[in-house]
């Protein structure tokens, strides 16, 4: 297999986007990361959505966004893995450069969750979870993730304040992300004040509903002409499953998709987790940043949690997380998010995170969730 | 790029399958996919569906399905482009398998129309056009063919019972095919009297509402063992994609995908169109018959229609079409019809189709469709 590098990247903002389709928020990120890269052509497409036909009746979305920005033409096919459809998105594209098909590949994930009613957007979320034995009770897919962050806090005897430091540093992070939601920095005191959405996960538990598009381009490592100074190669592109529904897991507490396919990467890159610089980590949830911090191996088990607690996960700790603020703080446009950690994972390792710049980034992990970690899609980056 | 065979096929029959949930038809194929190739793991699921969102409210169905089939880790993704998702997934899994990443990988469409009504489902369908610009107005996905259909007859100076010829054929050869919805031959006569749909596609140009899944299982053909003797080797995966919508394109009786798509499959096969010696179809509208043997080379402009009059798409004719019965009346359940065509052209070159038998059958197509051709996913296959 060919190696494979990032030579472009591009994003709109993460907001409520009134007055922007989909595929304009797509051809905005795609035209942003094919300027960056100095491209005028491209390959192939893979965009990474969940629910653009249940939010705005619209399936196809990879011949339409081609159209779009300009590539009629070319092979364009939409990736799915519910909220892990960014990073499915890279996967395939990593493949169709890796294989030799392909030298020029875009790879976008575009969502628009706010297209309909809050209402009708969180019931369409709970399709990324078991729809004949979960969802059709009536649980929301935060609910889920609450009886998940029940039972742990009752097994390892935390309280909610111990989740509290994953949410302050992704707000403290977005506030220098001129892309991101929200950025305001909050204290331990807001977040013990916070509002319940679904006890015991909170407003500053959760990712926003939002919308937003990101980019990349990517050719062979062994192809790079002018833009090889800023490209940055794909160390390991791996990804695994679990069962859709929680009740399904011989052990709930524990992600196996994260640990199957942290593994696969970290033996493609050649690397250990103590060589990860920075991980953009799937923080939909507070309780997922936690249990992903273990089954990815930088934690042991029932001890994510303190991670945070001791102050590794800040800019100049030991392993920054959501270093440009993550889910949480940036925004989950969920089908777009896989894509946007990768944007930010390159921004890293070329240097220009600014404020946020992690010193000396070498290594940076991304992992893209579906479903409660049904689906993991983990890539590593090396510059 | 490695080469890559098909080692294993399964499917469900075609119908309304009242009895039986998405994951239970996608499992059915699988099974028997892995069966007939004798593997018992896979590495890897990409699924091709359009609907189950919308109609079922179940996204993520690669974790979803790879769980189902007792797969449980292995890379698990789903694969989008409206009706043509089926072709889509093969394209993925054929990247997957040709790059070098994975042994063993299981390509599946499953597609469970009948869930809700048919109003909702003819609704959905239409997620296939583009949805601002053309399903906005309330036209169906059949109207918008309607008006080709239409549209073709006044510039070829053409009559409805021009395109009968090709329901005649789909119906004589799903007689055959115990997979099929509907194994009843019909006449001229009886295509002449058939209900409009809408005007000028009858109930007898149109592919029916229906459920159905198929699944293959993909090796490399270097490391083929013991199924080396019925492993059918994949000569081509190629596709091309044209506008959303028919108002966009320069000339909408010009199927660009389909020219694309089949120009990049015939040059990664060496071969001509001449060479093919069967090919499946898109037959979801008779229209799409004709305009697909333009665009892929196999008839001069305007006179796609003329081979079926000529009695050359029988299996004993220069170009047999819809050999186990098509989209028409082998059953279209549209993210699954990509790979029941791939299985169909692999039982015919296995020597496997019976009654249906082409002779000496060496070369087949498939071709799968999204849209009305905004996406085409062409294969070549060879013994």
């Amino acid at each position: 297999m060919r190696d494979v590098s990032v030579v472009g990247i591009g994003q709109t903002k993460v907001k409520e986007h009134w007055d922007k389709s989909l595929r304009e928020l797509a051809t905005e990120a795609i035209l942003g990361a094919m300027k960056d890269a100095h491209v005028d052509h491209a390959d192939a497409l893979y965009v990474g959505n969940m629910l653009s036909g249940e939010l705005a009746g619209q399936e196809n979305l990879g011949a339409l966004i081609a159209d779009e920005v300009g590539l009629r033409g070319i092979e364009a096919l939409k990736v799915e893995a519910a909220c892990g459809g960014g990073g499915a998105a890279l996967r395939v594209g990593y493949l169709a450069v890796a294989s030799g098909q392909f030298d020029v590949v875009i790879v976008a994930g575009a969502e628009k969750l706010t297209e309909t009613s809050n209402c009708l957007t969180t019931a369409s979320l709970a399709m990324a979870a078991d729809g004949d034995y979960e969802a059709i009770h009536g649980i929301s897919f935060v609910a889920l993730n609450a009886l998940l962050m029940k039972r742990y806090m009752h097994e390892y005897d935390l309280v909610p304040e111990d989740f509290a430091a994953f949410t302050v540093n992704s707000h403290a992070n977005a506030v220098n992300n001129p892309y991101a939601m929200f950025r305001s920095a909050i204290t331990v005191e807001q977040y013990k004040k916070a509002r319940d959405i679904s006890d015991p996960i909170s407003v500053m538990d959760s990712a926003p509903i939002c919308d937003g598009a990101a980019a990349l381009v990517l050719m062979p490592t062994s192809r790079l002409n002018g833009n090889g100074a800023r490209a940055i190669k794909v160390a390991a592109s791996a990804s695994g499953t679990d069962s859709l529904g929680l009740q399904d897991r011989r052990d709930p507490l524990w992600l196996s998709a994260v640990e199957i396919s942290s593994q696969k990467a970290y033996a493609q890159a050649g690397i250990a987790p103590k060589d990860v610089d920075l991980f953009e980590v799937h923080d939909a949830f507070s309780i997922m940043s936690v249990m992903s911090l273990e089954a990815a191996g930088f934690a042991e088990r029932g001890r994510g949690a303190l991670l945070a607690r001791e102050g590794q996960i800040g800019i100049q700790g030991k392993l920054p997380l959501s270093t440009m603020g993550g889910l949480k703080a940036r925004g989950h446009p969920v089908g777009a998010t896989g894509v946007y950690q990768a944007v930010e994972a390159v921004t890293q390792l070329r240097g220009e995170a600014g404020k946020n710049q992690v010193p000396d980034a070498r290594v940076a992990m991304t992992q893209s969730l579906g479903g409660v970690a049904a689906n993991a899609v983990t890539h590593i980056f090396v510059n």
